[in-house]
């Protein structure tokens, strides 16, 4: 499969109930874009990206392709890099994105922000 | 202006603190996008939409066109169509969909629910 899916994920995240008082330290939204570096499944690319406006519920990513539905999911901790990759590849796989309900994984069926319907919709 | 900037509107929005008892009753959602009709300014198309996926902080609307950033808002009334089609107006002139902070009407400040980059970024 061409690499036409995009997994976005918000570097200048934090999370949602915890504002680290150190302006220096690593933003939780860059240290899980780290975690994803080069792991992403065949057929996605990871674009960083600068807020994505979900800011009370980061760690925030997107995922969007060409004729699919895009996904902005939430809460995520730089841990869970593992959740999304799986997600990733689900939606990848899916015809318009459209992961089967009892496929997804639970954390984006519970932290699903706002979808968006493809263009040709 | 080409008729490129879309305004998303979610038919089956329910009000965010208001579920309807009555099945039957006309969504808030719906009657937004009847609100709208016809009266979206020039160089923009209303698209009737099922499900952004923002059913806790609805009305939910969205604003998109080719190199823009999307934008996500929630928290609609059906008598707020006039905000809406003023934001529309704006965010149509505004490059890259970014209204300047200051010139944004309040309630699009206020329920921002997430965005997205061009595609282009």
């Amino acid at each position: 499969m061409a690499e036409t899916v995009e997994l976005l994920v918000c570097v200048t995240c934090r999370y949602r109930d915890e504002r680290d008082p150190d302006p220096e330290a690593p933003r939780p939204g860059l240290m899980l874009a780290d975690a994803l570096e080069g792991r992403v499944p065949e057929g996605v690319v990871l674009t960083r990206t600068e807020c994505l406006s979900n800011c009370t519920r980061g760690c925030t990513v997107a995922l969007r392709a060409p004729g699919a539905w895009t996904y902005v999911y939430g809460n995520f901790a730089p841990d869970q890099a593992e959740i999304l990759l799986d997600g990733a590849a689900r939606y990848a796989a899916a015809p318009q994105g459209l992961i089967p309900w009892r496929e997804r994984p639970e954390h984006l069926r519970k932290n699903c922000i706002a979808r968006i319907p493809p263009l040709e919709a």
